[in-house]
């Protein structure tokens, strides 16, 4: 059985996070699947998916590391060839990647206590965010 | 066909990773399942899965290029806030994320031959990990 | 259902970076699969997977950004061990990973307008690359 959603967040600009894990569950229980995986898959360059213990420390130290490997600030050749601003986010979204699998069974999600699904913005800007919710099972 | 076990494994702390190949490669055979995709996934927000050539110099490189990201004596809000040490670990697990699939067939994971499913441990103390190997196919 | 491909492409050695959203598009149209999750898996511990904004100035920060966290240049245990120079190659991998999961439905994969599954190659020379597309849905 497959069942895919649709679902729309908006972020407040580079460095934020969101925390899905609940929008996630309820799809995970509306779909009528017991077990198996759900993937969740954002749409866009600018932004990625990943588990953190969702806290603002958390976050803000997620974007300071980033920060180093490809700061905001940085000389970038996406901007050079498009007028863009947002080089850095293309980076870190790379890196990170768009997409995480997270296993549920008899429609819990396996997480740790302290884990959560978390939407990474690195956009220069506030964006609306699309994802997909995609689950496969039994 | 769905087939979900949680194993649990010893880390020595920092920098140490641990191949579970053996243990996902037996976890597929016992399923019999022949074809699909076999998803790992630790609970909890300071170790990850990928996968490396699974030798100690690879691990002890991998280990040397997180510390530039996000060093184990760095300062973080995380610490400030939980009083906690290992600010470094969920730093480095939200960048590796905490899950892996891997497609099989004929009940063999298609890896290449130096190629290992590697759990890398990034806390600032050894634990004991718990991990979800969960396989969907035909 | 599931269905395998393997696919095979030449690399131009390190930084380079190859869309490989057709082969995989054209792989979810020939499984008669309509919707589900598919994943691309790299065999080998050198290269990886993520989805980018497929344009060469990306590709390029890219590669400046991973630079900067593991340089080819750079000394490596696994290079005293085994005799290699390609160190940096399995550093940048074991970050980012050797699979990406995209879903798709009504055939369609789900991607972004300006997002591309891109395999990166970190190898210190020109590959031949082997990789999994695997189909699983209904």
């Amino acid at each position: 059985m497959v069942r895919t959603v649709e679902q729309i967040i908006q972020t407040q600009g580079p460095g934020d996070a969101v925390d899905v894990t609940g929008e996630v569950a309820r799809a995970v229980a509306a779909s009528g699947v017991t077990s198996g995986v759900v993937t969740v898959f954002v749409k866009g360059s600018t932004a990625g998916f990943t588990t953190i213990e969702f806290e603002s420390g958390v976050v803000a130290d997620l974007d300071c590391a980033f920060e180093k490997v490809a700061p905001r600030q940085g000389e970038y050749q996406h901007h050079l060839r498009w007028g863009d601003d947002n080089g850095s986010a293309h980076v870190k979204a790379g890196i990170v990647g768009p997409s995480l699998t997270v296993p549920f069974r008899d429609g819990q999600l396996l997480l740790g206590t302290w884990q959560q699904i978390t939407l990474l913005e690195f956009d220069t800007r506030p964006r609306t965010r699309r994802y997909v919710v995609q689950i496969v099972g039994d």
